[in-house]
Order: C-alpha cells, then sequence, then structure tokens
C-alpha cells in the first residue's frame, strides 16, 4: 500500500511536470496566425477569439453558439478577373453542346463556342444566366459534383499557372484553423452556387457541406430508369445568396446569428451588418484587395480601380469605420498570400 | 535513468490493467439500448452503428459523412390526436386578435375564438394555412422563438398533462443518443415548421438549429425604427418538407445522402427510399403506432385504425418489407415509451 501510494505521487509530479513544460512550450511557440503582419487586423481576430472562448471572460461564448461565416470569392480566394465559377461554365458548354447539338447555333451559346474573348466579354447577365442554368442543371446532384470535381482536377488559372483550389489565402485557410481549433464552426457564405463550392469546400477549407450556405436552385426528387430514387437539379432558382440573401440564407441554413462574418464587397454588407449588430461581441470584417503585385487591387474604395468582380465602395468602407468593422489590407496585414508563395 | 524506466514500466503495466479493468466493465454494463426490447429492430440499430463505425469493418464510414436524419412528429414525439404546432397555431390567435382586433370577426380566426371544438374539427386546409401564416409570420425570428419557448413553458398535452416537450419517446433519445457517441450527427427532417422546431431542439433532443430541416417560410431583411438589422419572417412558403420535400430539403441544407433514416408515415417515404438506395450500409426505419394503451394505435398498416395524422399504410408496410426497411412495434420493440412513465 505504501509503495503504490509513493509510486502515484512520484508519477503525478511527474506528469504535471511534463504537461506544465509542454504548454508552456506550446504557449512560446504557437502564433496561430503566422501569415498575419503584427497589427489592427491580426490583433482584432486574436482578442476575438480570446474574449469569446476564455471561460473566465465575460464575454465568454458558450461553444454551442460559435458560428463564424465567410463569404468565398475574393475572401478566401481569388475572385478576379472573373470568378471560378464563370470559368466552369464557359468551359462545360462544349461538353453541352455535343449532348445537345442543336443549341450550336443558338446564342448565348454560338459566341461562347466561338472562344473569342471579346465577343464572350460582352454577353449580358440574361445571357450569363441562360449559360448557367443550362450547364448547372437537368444533372443529378452526384453528376454535377462529378463534373464540378474533374474540371477542378484539370483547369489552371492563367496567371499564376495553378489549380483554382490553390488559390486560396493562406491567412484566411490560418484563421479558419484558428477558429476551429477554438471551438468555432466555420460556414462558407456564398453568392456562388451551393452545390459547385460543397465539391471542394471540404478538400480545400476543411468545410463539411452541410456548412457551405450559396445561392441554389432546387432539386427535384424521382427515379431512374431502373427505378432507383434520385435528385435532379432543377432550373429554379431557389436561394439567391447575395447582399440581403446572405443574411437571410445564413437564418435559414444555420438558424443562428454568427459571431464573427467575413467578407470583402458590396455584396457581404447585410451580413456583416447582421453579424455585427448581435448581442455580446461580434467581428465583422472586409477585405480591401490593394496588393495589385501578390494579387490584384480593386475597390474603387480608397482611390482603387474600379471592380464589377468584387466591389468595394468608399461608402462600404466608411460603413465599416463607423459600425466598427475591421478592413483586413492584403499588402500591409498579409505576411504571405498563397501557400505557393 | 535506471530507476525512471523501471518506474515508466511499472505505470504503464498499472495503466492498462486499469484500462482493460474500466473498458470490460463498460462492455459488460452498458446497453445503450436500455429502453429497448431485445429483437430485430434494436439489433437492426446495433448492427448498423457497429458496422460503420468498426474500423476493422469493411462497412466502414468515416465520421464526416455519418448523417442520421429524423421524422419529429409520431418518430420522435407524439403526434396525436393533432400535431403540437396545431395546438400552438390556435393557442396564439386570442393574442393575435388582441394585436389586430378586425380579425375577431373574420373567419376562420373567429370560429377559433369561439372554442367551439367541433367548429374548429371543420375548418379546412386553406383554412389553416391561413391562421398558419396569421401566427408564424410578420415576426421577427427572435420575437417568434421567444413565443415559442413561452407556449411550451406553459401549455399541457390534455392526456398525461404533462409539457408537450416531455412527450418524446425515450427509445428514440437513446438512439439520438448512442448514434452521437457514435460519432453520428443527428438531424430532425420535419413537415412541421423549421424555426418552430429549433426553439426546442437544442433543450429537447440536444440537437443544434443547423441541424433542423423543415418546411420554411422564407424571411426579410430589414431595419427596425432605430436603424438595427433584423430579419421577419414572410408569409410565403420556401420548403415544403413532406414527401419529395424530404430529401430535396436534406440535400439543400445537409448536401449529403443519410446513412440512416427514420419515420412514421407516408410523409417519410421519399426520404427512406432516398437513404437506402445508398452505397454500402444504409438503415431505413418506421415507427409503428401499434401500442393504443401506453401511446396510439393508428395505421391503417396491419389493421390498426386509420388516421389522417401520420398516416401509415398497408402498401407503405409492403414497402417496407420489399426494400429492406426495418419497422418499429413500439408495442413490442419499446420497453418504456415515455421517461415519465
Amino acid at each position: 500500500m505504501k509503495f503504490v501510494f509513493s509510486i502515484s505521487v512520484l508519477v503525478r509530479a511527474l506528469l504535471l511536470s511534463a504537461l506544465f513544460a509542454l504548454s508552456t512550450h506550446a504557449q512560446a511557440q504557437t502564433d496561430p496566425l503566422p501569415s498575419w503582419n503584427a497589427g489592427q487586423a491580426k490583433q482584432a481576430i486574436v482578442n476575438f477569439v480570446h474574449d469569446t472562448t476564455d471561460q473566465a471572460s465575460p464575454k465568454f461564448v458558450p461553444p454551442a453558439e460559435r458560428v463564424a461565416t465567410f463569404d468565398q470569392d475574393g475572401t478566401l480566394w481569388v475572385e478576379q478577373p472573373v470568378y471560378a465559377q464563370v470559368r466552369y461554365i464557359l468551359d462545360r458548354v462544349p461538353a453541352l453542346v455535343k449532348v445537345k447539338p442543336e443549341l450550336a447555333t443558338v446564342e448565348p451559346f454560338k459566341t461562347v463556342l466561338s472562344g473569342n474573348g471579346a465577343a464572350i466579354a460582352t454577353l449580358t447577365t440574361p445571357d450569363f444566366e441562360t449559360l448557367a442554368m443550362a450547364t448547372l442543371t437537368g444533372l443529378s446532384v452526384e453528376q454535377f459534383s462529378a463534373q464540378v470535381k474533374a474540371w477542378l482536377a484539370t483547369s489552371r488559372d492563367p496567371r499564376w499557372d495553378q489549380p483554382y483550389t490553390a488559390l486560396t489565402y493562406l491567412p484566411m485557410q490560418e484563421v479558419l484553423d484558428f477558429l476551429r481549433t477554438s471551438g468555432y464552426k466555420t460556414y462558407i457564405v456564398t453568392g456562388g452556387g451551393q452545390d459547385f463550392v460543397r465539391a471542394y469546400a471540404q478538400a480545400v477549407y476543411g468545410i463539411p457541406p452541410e456548412q457551405v450556405v450559396g445561392s441554389a436552385v432546387g432539386t427535384t426528387f424521382g427515379y431512374d430508369e431502373d427505378g432507383k430514387p434520385l435528385l435532379t437539379k432543377s432550373p429554379k432558382l431557389l436561394l439567391n445568396d447575395n447582399n440581403a440573401g446572405k443574411p437571410e440564407g445564413i437564418h435559414l441554413m444555420i438558424g443562428q446569428r454568427p459571431r464573427m462574418a467575413v467578407g470583402n464587397s458590396i455584396g457581404d454588407r447585410q451580413m456583416l451588418e447582421y453579424t455585427k449588430a448581435g448581442d455580446g461581441v461580434r467581428l465583422s470584417m472586409l477585405v480591401l484587395h490593394d496588393d495589385a503585385k501578390r494579387e490584384y487591387a480593386y475597390g474603387p474604395a480608397q482611390g482603387l480601380p474600379a471592380s464589377n468582380v468584387g466591389t468595394f465602395t468608399q461608402a462600404l468602407y466608411e460603413q465599416a469605420d463607423k459600425q466598427g468593422w475591421t478592413v483586413i489590407s492584403m499588402k500591409n496585414d498579409w505576411k504571405k498570400v498563397f501557400a505557393f508563395d
């Protein structure tokens, strides 16, 4: 008895000292955001996570309420010069015309098939909606997912000659990891297609399909020729996850107001307003693309060149200032932009 | 060195033997489904969980794909003689008329206010839709949730004189717990109102709001008189989560085919078909209410009395048999129905 007792005391002492050494070591070593320069933006994230996850903090948030939402295009990965999904839709047209040859002589398919960049650039929004419905619907959800994955495996961004999935921002990947390690559920809330993003969100961001909220067409339940049940993507927009559609989509799909939200354009405004208006500590952030050298520079906030893709107006910049949102300067706040840099 | 080594060997041996004792003890003691009688249904659940979570099993399912979906009314809690949400809607009418007195003389509000049960029973489906839209929309999502919670705190089921939230089936609560302990995400997929169920799903079932899929009206983003952003429930049905709407809602909200699904009526048929049609091991189950003494008996499958609430036809019963779904007999499979029994 005496022997066992003394052993256990000894073991406990050894274990405690080992744990202590380990934890001091970990604290001294680990910066959760190594690709961020010291500054307001990095500090805002670190403070937010500390304040909401430290049991001793008066602003502590229980794990079940730790929800963080991220726009995708321009916030988690590159959106210039055109959204990846736009390239996907254009790239799908030849395969579509193979199946439906009658489309080859019909606009806007004819123009896309011509490969004439200048002509393609003149396509209107209704043209584009026609292309989107033709390429994104009428097939089963499994077929669609397989087509997107196949495209991602072979297509390359023209500027960096990288797969699109490599064009995610390393600093934002670190934020996603840091939040998850701190008990947050991380969601993508995108104006892009929900099923499109789901096809790669787990592999690229560690975000499972149920945590992707996006614009969505409905599906129709039915049976294939063997009587096997299947869901077919139907050509009817069910959710337009832009502007006011973002908080509306968040309520539908998540049912809780986020504690943190990050965007980069006027399409994210309502999501950031809704997030910041909640009680307790809330963090709303905007990525400002002010780094033409390492990525792109566009606004037109702060005198940056105007852009139709990911418009960030001066009014949005001023609203951020007034409402206590944090603007992330790509140029100043990010030590590194891409993992391949 | 020698001393430390021998201590560590000793400690390891002690720890191993302690762990071994603990685990054999746990295995011998713990039945994850103590309110279930031994039988096919219980065995089907135990086998399913074992086959899909044992790393050595050829049917192993990675944790990210462990999705189980449950109908609510009649599957997780009592739905007879009328759905709890129907009682809620009728109970809300007096408060609604206080705010909008002009409704007092308008049908169907007038009939509901009369309190005449026989007259209320004659209300048509369009009448009921009018009542639903009037009581469930036009207010903020937070106001709605607060009203539902307040109602649940005071209302009582007339048969057992219990809060509605006490009328959940203990055996199904055990299945939810067993699945979650085994790394499954448990979802409610209900024809009832998504926001209605979200108001209590965490407290009653341990299911967070983002894991409740249900029929839903849209919301409209706007600002209150102080300029604070808010979401108002709008009187337009966005998702009808019944029949084919169940697998469609599952795809929209979860984005994965369930591994397991449980229902109790013809409204769950497509969800069970869709689930069972997936690859690998899938479990589809139906609760048969054949226990008038402890709960209710209705079908009309197996010669049970017909019912408009939770109809379980003989054709559904035969489909279950043909497609390898498991029917749970409340009478035979459940040792105990309610925790308060």
